[in-house]
């Protein structure tokens, strides 16, 4: 009998919960319980017990794992928004902007500890694996970040260096948790590499959507549009713009953010228009959908009972906002 | 037959030689290769195999963990420079001043990272306790940081607090490798908490003599007097001072770094000749004193042939410059 996706969702909250966090140094430790109770939709470690479960393994014997990557991500969140220097998470006060850079630093590097502290907890005999694929996850984490701040100050971000960037900075950590999970579970090293696929897949297909979103969604669904466009952030949308742009076109998409005389939602308007124009809104859609039935059909060719596959369907949905 | 101290620190720095760095993206790892390779004494990988020999173990089997604990030595200071806005290094650009915050964040948090990935090639049967041992280690030291922070805008710090902070910050790092290298030899816990003892007694003595340097040490040596004076450091000296002095004292010693009307010289010698006065210097020798022969006369407890424990004496006469 395994658990619905729900049921996970609560089996992970619950360990979470019962975890013990000195109290002193307060300006150490507060920050992490801060952090860690937040909020947040615990898309990793739910991913990780799931695949876990479908391959037959053990809830509990994962659990230590799932715990790591879910501190791991919010550890990465405490020191991205020391770099980009904001001052909201999750519709709150960031650490950095309630407690300063230093503490959000020190604090972050305590968390990290402390997600490698539960790491250690794994089945000795599969914790060598384990902390492998753990530690080339967080590392392509960091390499994606640092490629990320890299595009800032490019002026030709390709298509495909965007597609490797988002790669390392938003898949790598789902594939990891995937992996990581089928892994404990004993799962065959074809096994293994097809759900890596998956997670990379779909998590190309969340970023992009995200992408999308941020410029295209719905402003009644709580989500401030255009944050992107008035950051002249290289997205998606961006870099395909850029690269299919005429030389007019491209000076229109590298300086309307930065054009004083236009209010931002000129700017928001004048940038979404040609986005449609240069049809990268179509384009990005396209490669959305491509990537989550990708994903998708990856799970018909595990050699498990497709019907233990029924709840990574689930969270692949979820994940995109789906019904379907 | 086991090695020579020097040989020791040959086979470490060889081992460290043969490092692969990544070199793409070139701001995440070229900040590493330039840390690593920047010099320092070695001395907390050089502890950790001296110890695993002392206890009959393998050089070759400790050297993953060695690394690992240099590499996260090395961490701890890229993050300690941009906590600390520290321009220098072992005399040379700290990677802080050569490449700014962001780049010793990220690079710093890929270094912490890789430091666990040489960990995993610990033999699996004693990775889950060095992986423990480890992680106490790594958050102490971040504990070590906090507190030595948080004094920075305390009015009294005692000095008893002011010897956990630096049990946490400086002998954290020496004990977690003493203990790591007594694990992996195999031996017994009594042995083990000894040795982590002698290195907790050992890394006190350092520091304190570090403190005692900074304000009484000889300018020929090379090392600029007074820094921690003028920067108004709480050090071991100042914190019993503040202690020891009346209360028109108690203000020359809060006062006199950032009085204007002061050259540098007439803040160094107003502070130097309260500390005798104080009798804080005298106290400080002692303290060394004490802290360093305890320690030695730890490992005559050990359970191991005497013989075996003459190198770690003389790396503990080596760490305190001392010829006996």
């Amino acid at each position: 009998m395994t658990h619905t996706n729900n049921e996970i969702l609560q089996l992970f909250e619950s360990a979470l919960a019962q975890m013990q966090t000195p109290e002193e140094p307060e300006l150490l430790y507060a920050p992490i319980i801060y952090s860690m109770s937040g909020g947040g939709k615990r898309l990793r470690p739910v991913l990780l017990l799931l695949t876990a479960e479908a391959f037959g393994g053990n809830v509990e014997e994962a659990m230590p794992a799932a715990l790591a990557v879910e501190i791991f991500h919010n550890f990465t969140l405490l020191h991205d928004d020391i770099m980009d220097n904001a001052d909201v998470r999750r519709g709150k006060p960031s650490v950095f902007a309630k407690w300063g850079g230093n503490v959000a630093l020190l604090s972050g590097d305590a968390m990290l500890i402390t997600a490698y502290k539960h790491l250690a907890r794994v089945a000795p005999d599969v914790l060598p694996r384990v902390m492998n694929i753990f530690g080339d996850m967080a590392l392509e984490v960091c390499e994606g970040q640092q490629y990320d701040m890299d595009f800032e100050s490019m002026d030709g971000v390709s298509v495909e260096e965007y597609m490797q960037m988002i790669e390392r900075k938003t898949s790598a950590l789902l594939s990891g948790s995937a992996t990581i999970g089928a892994t404990m579970a004993g799962a065959s090293e074809d096994d293994i590499r097809k759900i890596y696929r998956f997670a990379t897949e779909l998590g190309l297909a969340f970023q992009l959507q995200d992408d999308v979103l941020d410029s295209f969604g719905d402003e009644a669904l709580g989500k401030k549009i255009g944050g992107d466009i008035l950051e002249g952030k290289k997205t998606f949308l961006m870099v395909q713009a850029v690269n299919r742009a005429d030389d007019m076109e491209r000076e229109v998409l590298r300086t309307t953010h930065r054009d004083a005389s236009l209010s931002d939602d000129e700017k928001i308007s004048r940038i979404k228009a040609l986005y449609e124009k240069l049809e990268v809104r179509r384009i990005a859609e396209q490669q959305i959908e491509l990537r989550f039935e990708r994903a998708l059909s990856i799970l018909d060719t595990l050699s498990i009972d497709q019907a233990r596959t029924a709840t990574l369907r689930e969270f692949a949905r979820n994940l995109m906002g789906r019904k379907k």
